[in-house]
């Protein structure tokens, strides 16, 4: 059990953040996802380490940019 | 053939057009539904005169509000 947190910029509304949460859960293993608009805070709970491409990956393929 | 032309706020990125353009899109009678997010000026063409409850309600489905 892993949790990993990154933010992620460019989020501006609820469409925006089922579609990050969409696009990150489907990374192989990802258990859960936890998205805060306001922050662009994203939690994520995986059973093993996730890797920091396959997460830039799937933030990209939503549409938006990881933090940092 | 007749085009309504309207205001909506609160909308902010693309995901939040595509939700207007496809309630509105949805009211009998429209051919066409073209949406400036930055002005939040939304274009309807329609065979016959669209009532304006009918667009009140489809712009409150996706979410936001007409101005005015």
């Amino acid at each position: 059990m892993s949790t990993t947190t990154v933010t992620v910029t460019g989020m501006t509304c609820g469409h925006c953040v089922s579609s990050v949460r969409e696009e990150i859960g489907n990374i192989p293993g990802v258990t859960a996802v936890d998205v805060d608009l306001a922050s662009g805070r994203v939690a994520i709970d995986s059973d093993t380490p996730i890797e920091q491409a396959a997460l830039a990956q799937a933030v990209d393929e939503a549409g938006y940019e990881l933090a940092g």
